[in-house]
């Protein structure tokens, strides 16, 4: 099965929203087996979104369309859809009483325009949308479908993953199913050079490494008639690869390296505490951003400062004097004061030159320490973050922030 | 001027990649007039390839396109270009040099496939890739010119800019030019109330206004034929304009709110620190992606704890029993808590429930108290951030952690 997505909306094509929703949109597909040569954006233009409706069912048997659902009369992409399968408009009570529910909930005034959102093209399978006014729909033939979807993403995805899903997986007999290998403290062209004949030899599961900053995955994926059977095809090909890297693998589908450390350390039921200098909060943030972390985090600090690092931290003024606040040495007694301050389990701390700013021959921009502390395992690391790029500081700070939660990782591991 | 943007990638296709060089693109031919209807994305198959340059040659002027010019034998962007021309491909010196020079730089061997990256369609227009290994280039003729563009984004953005968009100015003769007007503590709605009728009026230049999380932005855009045309249209109005709205405007062209707030805090000697409970650092990251923050802000602490807001800021035991750690009083006292703890100018707080556990009847979710603390100005205030919808975790933090930046840039400017 062939599809294609098709985005409408102004925003879009002045480069004032970033097209998050055909991302999404193409990754469920590709979980399904259902394969997408073509994405493409429109404006809220009747003409050029007719045109391009009848160019992608030239190619595929699906279009999914997003945007163009709301309430106003430049809103026309249920219109121009009802039109290419010649169905009239009836307005839908159920989606009718919900968008005044809606209303309702949020205590704001319904206004005429909205009645518009309720108005379905005929034999038109409706998706209930929880997050907004504007119900998703698909429609068709035997031969064509087009999947309409409303254009905030947090009124997308979760009807892409709720209602599209189980739709499509009615329309297909293929399912494809991954599971993630995760790995630190090995390169991928390692990884590769270890797995290639491996990988040469399978084809359902296929095995792929990706490169991601500060860690390798290694995508086993399967194609077969349901999940059973392709979990069946899997599993055994996980376990086997995992084997193999056994000391650096640090989860199976754990996600991000922030819900990969909370998780761990809610496992072992221990705790760990943030001293950041350059990352200025962001190992924090991140770590908190995960629902529950108040379980295993209680305390970060910023010690942008040397007088914070020495008030807060304790690091010592001769320790400053001597090696400076990016030393290895500074590192340590970060990490190690804010375990103390903390009175959890693991320390981590991370001190370095961002840039563009800052940096000289001796300590230059992208020069990172982290360290990590508990009762058990004590470690201090040296990164060189600079690729001689222009714009790095995000860069650098990002890196920074993936080295020290792989650093976390590793010791709760390890503890 | 018609462009289309054509992004090659199968990465983009699956979903594995975002596609934030359309956007970036968009928005940079945006500002030079240049009009833009259609966007597509293609994977690395050179017959689809093919097939949409021609599609959109047949409707645009200019084909804007990113990827494909990998050192691969599946990266046939700039092949396909050529024959699309009907020019022969030759070995270009200079940037052959370029790609030595580059790989001596960073340490790396270069292979023979790197050398594929200099070869270049007969009378292309080559841009120098300082970032990666990919240059880029115009081809065309009188009537019809590919741009052709790296896929990375730190390859691509500064190429777009210092590159193509000079070259494209001297095919032009407009210039679009805007200024954004920042205002904050006034809703959208009630901006364009006041500002209607001077909208309707003004159609050179046009006032837009885009509401953002915690601000409502007013661009004054014109065309002309040179910048200085354009700017002499604008700033007039962009005067106007913000004299309406002056106790509520707090820059022009300021871009983000820690911007603003960091460029504030070190135009007025003054310096802030942070005492974050549910945003868990994200304002100190967010002031600390600002190079130089470091002049005016030396300490965050992400107090996530009871005890940590007790042990480290002073928040009394008795406050939080008889308010709880989610109260003015809780708000009030870690601003003033971490101004003392820091000796900073001012403290900002922020106290909440982001969610999704945690809530009650009398303080849901999306309840927020946030402070600011300083000699002369001190206010709390509450935020009801929920708007009722899934996974609102991540909304509720940003909001939150916007509207903290907004109190602190409030009370840097009335200080």
């Amino acid at each position: 099965m062939k599809a294609e997505i098709l985005c409408v909306g102004t925003e879009l094509l002045l480069g004032d929203t970033i097209n998050t929703n055909a991302a999404f949109a193409a990754k469920e597909l590709a979980k399904l087996g259902i394969t997408v040569y073509h994405q493409s954006v429109v404006g809220d233009n009747p003409g050029r979104l007719k045109e391009s409706l009848a160019e992608a069912f030239s190619r595929a048997d699906i279009v999914l369309m997003t945007g163009g659902l709301g309430p106003t009369y430049d809103d026309l992409t249920k219109e121009t859809v009802a039109e290419f399968f010649g169905r009239k408009m009836y307005m839908d009570e159920p989606s009718l009483a919900a968008i005044e529910a809606f209303f309702n909930k949020v205590g704001r005034p319904m206004t005429d325009n909205n009645r518009k959102q309720a108005l379905m093209p005929e034999g038109a399978v409706i998706f209930a949308n929880k997050n907004g006014t504007a119900p998703g729909l698909a429609v068709g033939n035997d031969e064509k479908i087009a999947i309409l979807l409303p254009g905030p993403p947090n009124e997308m995805e979760p009807m892409m993953k709720n209602s599209v899903v189980p739709f499509l997986k009615g329309k297909t007999n293929t399912v494809i199913v991954s599971r993630t290998i995760h790995i630190i403290g090995l390169g991928e062209s390692y990884v590769e050079s270890i797995l290639r004949d491996y990988m040469l030899a399978h084809t359902n599961p296929t095995i792929a490494p990706y490169a991601k900053t500060g860690e390798v995955q290694l995508r086993v994926t399967a194609s077969a008639k349901n999940d059973e059977e392709a979990y069946a095809l899997i599993d055994p090909v996980v376990a086997e690869v995992a084997e193999k890297f056994k000391d650096y693998v640090y989860g199976i589908d754990v996600g991000t390296l922030e819900n990969a450390a909370i998780t761990l350390l809610r496992e072992k039921g221990l705790s760990a505490a943030t001293a950041e200098s350059c990352t200025g909060g962001m190992v924090s943030a991140r770590l908190t951003a995960i629902a529950g972390a108040s379980e295993v985090f209680g305390c970060g600090v910023c010690t942008y400062s040397n007088e914070m690092k020495m008030q807060l931290l304790g690091v010592r003024e001769e320790t400053l004097a001597a090696h400076g606040a990016v030393s290895p040495e500074t590192a340590l007694e970060m990490a190690k004061g804010v375990r103390k301050l903390s009175g959890a389990d693991f320390g981590i701390s991370i001190t370095g030159i961002a840039g563009p700013g800052g940096g000289t021959a001796e300590k230059p921009v992208g020069l990172v320490y982290i360290a990590v502390d508990s009762e058990k395992y004590t470690k201090t690391e040296k990164l060189l973050l600079s690729r001689g790029r222009e714009n790095e500081r995000t860069m650098i700070r990002t890196l920074a922030a993936n080295n020290a939660l792989r650093l976390l990782i590793e010791a709760v591991t390890k503890y």
